[in-house]
């Protein structure tokens, strides 16, 4: 396997998956983990599943542990996408994952409509507003702010790509919560579970993890456990340690 | 003070406020306790608050130990109220809370529009479906059902109370709580902050506490930190111990 300069290979121990990984382009953090554990993908390996926002290709490649169903993850940057292919082939996964350089916007190109089981995204949190700083790094900006796609593209994409009963499994920051809710019905989507990841167990909630289900039921939101980051000593707590380590 | 029949006198201990409780015909739960916390009342001996579905008073009785502020209690049920009115008798609080024995939808012949600072509900959970199972018992019916009045109504009311800037405190089920999102907008509240209610730290959230602001700035919903109810022991956690029975 050829790393290009600034780039090494981390590993996820709880999966035994590697992802080459750059900071000075793109490394994946705990939410892609926490978005991998959330997920409840089919099981059966007739299923598709779709990564928007794909990143590095962390999140698809962590959903390889959890269902032997199709694998496409979707990356506009080329240089990310290309990071996320030789993790693909580092892994030995090519059987199961494909990467898709391109826009999420594109998608329909080389996707059905109404096709896929599930769709994971990992999204830049941040609104592209003229006031709002930006990373120099273009890169990261990309992957942090909604320079290439914002909430309601990801949203519509989404509820494109899925079957009726078609689950979304979205990361996102409590802030943009209510404007999530306000998005979904407009495209068919009913939020059916929660959880919300808290930094301490004394803290406010700094990211949401959503379930939405296509033509679901509105019967309301069920808001699982809550998720603590770090415990009183500023150490990971036992479930995330499991996530990042395996029990 | 005459205790009819089946009553009796229970003590809040962190606020040393009594309240006649009858079982036969309503008693405060832990619910009235975690409002009462949640809310934060004006400080101002000038501040105007109102409980809406106050029951035996319970709310509006602990919210003394908060504020100054003119406390009305807003009970439809007149058993309710005037176990109410015996209870602001009992603590020697006719001074600052009155109760008022009307249907809330009755309040604005009693009190002004965009005249109060604060109020807060806690309010039957329970939508009064043809297949609902409901009590029996009709105080107890009324208390949890939502027979006397509905969440839309108490959205309404709160909103045409409180002046720009008013908040309004509530307690719900979570499975109420999307429902609750589509109301405010349409009543120029916006939720600020949300804290949820999980029974044990590894179960589901059984209860939200909502903060809404009217004409509040919609800059997204901060989640506070988790309260949970019960340890592992099955025992009251530290934070719940403190509401019931103080430091």
């Amino acid at each position: 396997m050829e790393l290009n300069p600034s780039e090494r290979i981390d590993m996820l121990y709880a999966s035994n998956i590697k992802v080459i990984q750059s900071p000075e382009v793109f490394s994946f953090s705990l939410d892609a983990v926490l978005l991998a554990n959330f997920a409840r993908p089919p099981r059966k390996a007739k299923g598709k599943i779709v990564d928007l926002c794909a990143g590095n290709g962390a999140v698809a490649l962590f959903l390889t542990d959890k269902t032997p169903a199709a694998i496409t993850a979707v990356e506009i940057q080329p240089r990310l996408a290309d990071m996320a292919q030789r993790s693909v082939q580092l892994n030995h996964l090519e059987g199961q994952v494909s990467v898709l350089p391109i826009a999420a916007q594109k998608v329909f190109d080389y996707i059905s409509k109404d096709s896929v089981d599930t769709v994971t995204c990992n999204p830049p949190y941040f609104a592209d507003l003229p006031q709002s700083r930006k990373n120099p790094n273009q890169y990261l900006a990309i992957a942090r702010h909604e320079i290439a796609i914002n909430l309601e593209e990801i949203v519509a994409i989404s509820s494109g790509l899925l079957k009726t009963k078609g689950k979304l499994f979205l990361i996102q920051r409590p802030e943009r919560f209510s404007e999530l809710l306000e998005l979904f019905p407009k495209y068919h989507l009913a939020v059916n579970e929660v959880r919300l990841v808290y930094p301490k167990a004394a803290k406010a909630a700094n990211m949401v993890l959503i379930e939405a289900i296509k033509y679901g039921s509105k019967t309301g939101i069920k808001f699982l456990p809550p998720l603590t980051v770090y415990d009183q000593t500023g150490k990971y707590t036992q479930p995330i340690k499991e996530m990042l380590y395996g029990k």
